[in-house]
């Protein structure tokens, strides 16, 4: 009963109403933007920048599991990985826009949730939300985001801009995404057998947090500005260190050594690969969803960087012709290969 | 066994791969496109104009029903759809991103068919494919449209300008869309009774075409740039024309008489309204889906139009105490109300 009532309510407050509702509390903090929500498009001022634009589809049982996700998690996590498409440009992220398709087996309270989370992250990154709608769906949750951003031409990083003897740089640490997910998927698999057991994720917080709640790294865009560093190619990593690696390589036309020692792995990631009988190392360079940065910089650059304590340089460019290798702890050499996530997996 | 054949195919393509398959025909041909597919997000350069971003999702089973769609058709519509908005701001579109989630039913051969449309809509209206992606999903075909466009601020026409005296155009005609859906329901109702009975759509192309593959009006933008005509308030007819013109008037915060006799429906439409024991005029006034452009205009820009053959004068803006008003045929005057197309009234 209480469902249906909740069902009701999504559809007498109608395709406009919901949208009304949904948006009420979200704020317009760019000066970029003159028209957000309302006409039949919005309008961006970036006042002679270059536009930035990326979008992602998220679609319930490929991209995420409601069984383990919460929704405002999920709101947050759909904003962050197309912000760190951004900042993989070395660009601000300005504008977002939000499109939902809803089946009828969601309350107003679920959705509710879902925009909570958009509005936080929208909030913390400063980011206005501009356009979209809400739209019944036959297919479960669909989540469609677009973000805008801007960057001056001189400033902006592509992936093909690695050069020979280039320094290879990530930020944060790899892995713990991925492995976050392997518990989620456990505790599910469990719960499914028993009900009553309940999910024993405890101290496990930074991984799972690293799953369900993903934070772009704007600080890192910031932190190479202060330092008067420009990365000569980015990339942030949704499919694994490995895969994106390799883009560089290829879309630069060069080789790479990456060293398997310096790869930053959090021990609450190296203890939780163990217990799942898995290589950390692997579970960095093919986890996925970490939404670091991957960048090359220039060895000149190294003595700005060397002290900063969120990134780590883990291995450097070569000429194309000496291959893309993973360095080993014991020193053996391998052809790196991409095994990232692939979304026709799961068909 | 021939659709597992195919299913293989897109499976074993890959993400990566079968994007690339699906745009390797798609060409560049603006200028503002600095990056379009291949990195973290694409470039474009609207030198100094203001950026014009709007979106749309549309979902199997609720905005398009694959026993009727050609794939190609909805491509193009799709893209249609969402250049309208553009127009509708009086801007030129220039780039579109294309999100598609695939479940296992579709072969390769139909998501090409489907992509041919995007092609040739992208072709026509000179815009550039810049970014997007293709995903499996668990039910049903997702595609996602986002397009950008440019314009000078001095040119930029929105929602809320209409002025008291001002004249309500309307480009084309209205209701063929919401007729031609009707046709196509009505043979698959039959078809699904009997599969024997072939459809009986002859002599109804015009509104088939109205319903399956609509024209986003570029060609009325320039037509009144040549003019040296600016609309006051400009929207796309997506809902239908009532509803529409609700939206100019609440925005403007003014008040409208619109004059049944005026309102401009093909025979055809007005033919086949009669054979469903519809009446034509509310067809046209809440069908949705005509994407014509409904504007208003100064009285004195009436001298510069008047003789364009595709456009319709079919009443004008009051102040808001007057109401919204129907004038009928007959004479006597209705409160105009919008029943247009409703997200939600498929669940």
């Amino acid at each position: 009963m209480f469902e249906n009532e909740e069902k009701t309510n999504i559809e007498s407050l109608g395709e406009f109403g919901l949208i009304n509702h949904l948006t009420r509390q979200f704020n317009l903090n760019q000066k970029t933007t003159i028209k957000g929500v309302g006409d039949d498009t919005a309008v961006i001022d970036f006042q002679g920048k270059k536009t930035l634009v990326t979008t992602d589809l998220l679609l319930e049982g490929i991209h995420f599991d409601l069984s383990y996700t919460p929704f405002k998690h999920l709101g947050y996590k759909a904003i962050q990985v197309n912000l760190s498409d951004i900042y993989a440009m070395n660009g601000t992220a300005a504008q977002v826009t939000v499109s939902i398709g809803l089946s009828s087996k969601f309350t107003l309270e679920a959705i509710e949730e879902l925009y909570e989370g958009i509005y936080l992250a929208c909030e913390k990154y400063q980011v206005d939300l501009v356009g979209g709608d809400t739209s019944s769906s036959k297919q479960g949750l669909v989540i469609s985001v677009t973000a805008l951003g801007y960057a001056d031409e001189k400033d902006i990083v592509y992936r093909n801009g690695a050069q020979e003897g280039d320094l290879i740089v990530v930020s944060g640490d790899l892995g713990g995404a991925y492995l976050g997910l392997q518990l989620l998927e456990r505790e599910k698999l469990i719960y499914l057998e028993n009900p009553n057991i309940q999910p024993d994720l405890e101290g496990k917080d930074y991984i799972i947090e690293r799953q369900l709640k993903p934070e772009a790294r704007r600080d890192i865009v910031q932190l190479l500005k202060d330092q008067g560093v420009k990365p000569t190619s980015m990339i942030d990593i949704s499919d694994g260190l490995a895969s994106e690696l390799l883009h560089l390589c290829d879309q630069s036309n060069k080789g790479c050594n990456l060293y398997e020692e310096k790869i930053p792995i959090d021990p609450m990631t190296y203890e939780t690969a163990r217990q799942f009988n898995l290589d950390p190392t692997v579970c960095a360079l093919s986890g996925g969803e970490d939404y670091e940065l991957l960048f090359t910089v220039k060895q000149a650059d190294y003595e700005n960087l060397k002290n900063l304590v969120d990134i780590s340089f883990i291995g450097y460019i070569t000429e194309v012709a000496a291959g893309r290798n993973l360095i080993t702890k014991t020193g053996t050499v391998h052809p790196l290969t991409a095994q990232g996530w692939n979304a026709f997996k799961n068909e």
